[in-house]
C-alpha cells in the first residue's frame, strides 16, 4: 500500500494520480506486476477496467469480485481507492500462502476513473462496464486540454481487447477507508456499510440588484447575499431537523460583483441534501424549494432553483452485508452499521 | 460633458479612465485646453492635482474652489467625477458670457486619483494636498504591475512644479451626481448634501473545518459558511434596526475550498456599517463584534474580526450648505437635504 502511495505522491502526504495519466499508468503497471507475481492473469476491458482472476475449485460458481479504484482526486488521500485494490491482493496473497483454493473464483478489480475529476464523469469505468453509460459517449468525453478518454486510454496502452460489458458475478466487496468521522469518534475499527444514501442536488441563483453600499437605504435594497445567507441557514436547519442521519450542505458559493462597497446583485450557490431514506429525500425536495421561495419573496429578490439530480438510496445485498457482520464478530473487532455518505 | 465621456468610453455607456493612465492624460489634456480657451491659467502640483484660476475683483479675497475628479473606477459612470469638473467650467463659461467679474477668485480643481482603484488608496490627490498623506509615501504606492505613483505621474507629464500643499480658500463646492436612489424615488432634482456619514469597516475570517458533505453528520460539522450566513443576517438586522439612515453591507465573500461536495472550512468576508451619526457608529462597533462572536461560538467555529478603519461623520460647512439651499429655493427646484453615503 505504501509502495502504491509513492506513485503520484504529494508533499502533503496524499497522492495525485489522475485517471489515464502517465502516473495512473505506473500505478496500473505495478498492480499488474503484483498480480502476475501471485499467479493471476490480468485482462483489460475496452474502458481500461482491470480484472485479475484466481480460479476456484468449482467451475460452476460465479466469481467473487474484490476491488476498488487506483485513480485519485487531484489532492487525494493515499488510502482512498488504493486500499480496496491492495486489500484484494492481500486476500489472494494470504490464500496463496496458506495453500487455500476457494470454491468460487476470485477476481480483483481496478475500475477506471472512479473519481471523475479529469473527465468530469465519476464512476466512469464501472458505469461503462455496467452499461449505464454508452461506451461511445464515454470515449468522447474530454479533459480541460481537449484530450478524449479514448485518446488517453490508447496513449497509456489501456484500451483493452475485452468488451466493457457486465459479466455475472456472485458478489462484489470493496474495502474502503471511512471518509467520515463516525468510526474514529466512536473508537470502532470496522464499519458495516449497509447501503448508499439517497441524494438531491440543486443549483441556486439569487438575483437582486447591485447598489452602492453607502447610498442605498434599507428599503431600496435587493441584497442577493442576504437572501442567500437565509437560504444557507434554512438548509442547515432542515438538515438538523432530520437528526444525525440528515445531510444538508451549501459547499460552493459565488458573489457578484463581490466588491466591499457594493450591495451584491447576484449570488450563485450549490445545495445538496442526503439521507439514508429515499422518502425523506422526497420530503426534503418538496419542502426546500417552497421555503426557499418564501425567503426570496420576503427579500424581494428572484430565485432560480435547478434540480441537478435525485438518487434513490441503494441498499447493499443483505447476504454480503451479513458476511461482513459475521466476520467482524468472529474476529472480535468493534464494528458498527453505517450508511455510506460518499459517492 | 459628453465629449469628456468619449475619453475611455466603455461599451455599456460608462467610462474607464483609471488615474494616471494614458486615457486619464487625454482627459486632463482636454480639460486644460478648455480652461485655456476660457482664459484660465492651469497649474499642476506635485501629485498631479490641477488648479485653473479666474481672478476676482478683490485681491484680498480667498478663492472659491469648484471641482471634482476626472479619474474613474474600472467600470465608472460617465457623470461620476467629471460632472463636478465640467460644472466648474460651465460656471466660468457663463460668467465670461455674461461679462461678470466675481469678488473672489474662482479656482477649478481636478483632484488626482479620487477613486483609489489603481493604487489602492482613495482620495489620494486631495489627501496629499491636505497633508493627510505624506507625499513620499504616496509616491511609492504601486499598481498591480509594480508601477509607482511617481513613475506614472512622470510618464504622463503631470508631476507638477507646484508643491502639493494646502492653500487657504474661502469655500469648496463639488457638484456630484447622486449615487443613490433617494432623489429619483422622490422625484426631486437637487440634493443638499449636509455632510458625509460615519463609517466602520471590518475584515472577517470564519474558521471551521473542511469535511465531506456526505459523510459528516450534523453534530460533527464546523461549517464556516453557515456561521458566515448568520453573521450576514445579523448585519442586515442591525442595519434595519436603525431605520432608513442605517447602512450595513457584506459586499465581498470568499468560500474555501468552495467545492459542492465539501462542508466549507473557511469563509472570508467584508463588513461595513455607515450612519450619519458618529455615536451610532460607535454603538454599532460595540454591538457587532459581540453578537457576531456569540454566533461563532454557537456554531463552534473561530471568528477573527479586524476593524480596518472608523471614520467620524463629517458635517459640511453650514454657510456653504445654506448657499445651496437658498439657490435651489430661488430657482424653485425641488430639493431635499441628504447625507452623502459615498466615499
Amino acid at each position: 500500500l505504501m509502495s502504491m502511495a509513492e506513485i503520484g505522491a504529494t508533499p502533503k502526504g496524499g497522492v495525485k494520480r489522475l485517471t489515464l495519466t502517465e502516473v495512473d499508468q505506473r500505478g496500473r503497471q505495478r498492480f499488474s506486476e503484483w498480480c502476475e507475481a501471485l499467479g493471476l492473469t490480468v485482462r483489460v476491458d475496452a474502458i481500461g477496467n482491470m480484472f485479475a482472476r484466481r480460479e476456484g475449485r468449482d467451475p460452476k460458481r460465479l466469481p467473487v469480485l474484490l476491488g476498488s479504484h487506483l485513480d485519485s482526486q487531484p489532492s487525494g488521500g493515499k488510502f482512498d481507492g488504493a486500499l480496496g485494490v491492495i486489500a484484494g491482493l492481500e486476500v489472494v496473497r494470504s490464500l496463496n500462502d496458506l495453500g487455500i483454493t476457494t470454491e468460487a473464483p476470485i477476481e480483483l478489480v481496478n475500475w477506471t476513473d472512479e473519481e471523475g475529476s479529469r473527465f468530469g464523469h465519476s464512476l466512469m469505468g464501472s458505469g461503462a462496464w455496467a452499461g449505464v453509460y454508452p461506451l461511445d459517449k464515454v470515449y468522447g468525453l474530454t479533459d480541460v486540454e481537449g484530450v478524449t478518454v479514448e485518446q488517453a486510454l490508447t496513449a497509456i496502452g489501456y484500451k483493452g481487447a475485452v468488451p466493457a460489458a457486465p459479466f455475472p458475478a456472485d458478489a462484489y466487496f470493496e474495502l474502503h477507508i471511512e471518509q467520515g468521522p463516525i468510526l474514529e469518534r466512536e473508537g470502532r475499527q470496522i464499519g458495516i456499510v449497509t447501503g448508499a444514501q439517497a441524494q438531491v442536488w440543486y443549483d441556486a441563483v439569487v438575483t437582486g440588484q447591485d447598489a452602492h453600499a453607502g447610498t442605498t437605504p434599507p428599503s431600496a435594497r435587493k441584497d442577493a447575499l442576504v437572501c442567500a445567507a437565509r437560504i444557507i441557514d434554512l438548509v442547515d436547519r432542515m438538515m438538523r431537523a432530520r437528526g444525525e442521519d440528515g445531510r444538508g450542505t451549501v459547499g460552493q458559493l459565488h458573489v457578484l460583483p463581490n466588491s466591499r462597497n457594493v450591495v451584491p446583485g447576484e449570488v450563485r450557490f450549490s445545495v445538496e441534501f442526503r439521507h439514508p431514506d429515499t422518502a425523506e429525500i422526497g420530503r426534503l425536495a418538496a419542502q426546500f424549494p417552497r421555503e426557499a421561495g418564501f425567503i426570496a419573496r420576503d427579500c424581494g429578490v428572484g430565485l432560480e432553483l435547478t434540480e441537478l439530480f435525485r438518487l434513490a438510496a441503494q441498499p447493499f445485498d443483505a447476504g454480503c452485508v451479513d458476511l461482513v457482520r459475521q466476520a467482524a464478530a468472529r474476529l472480535g473487532l468493534p464494528a458498527r452499521e453505517i450508511v455510506s455518505g460518499a459517492g
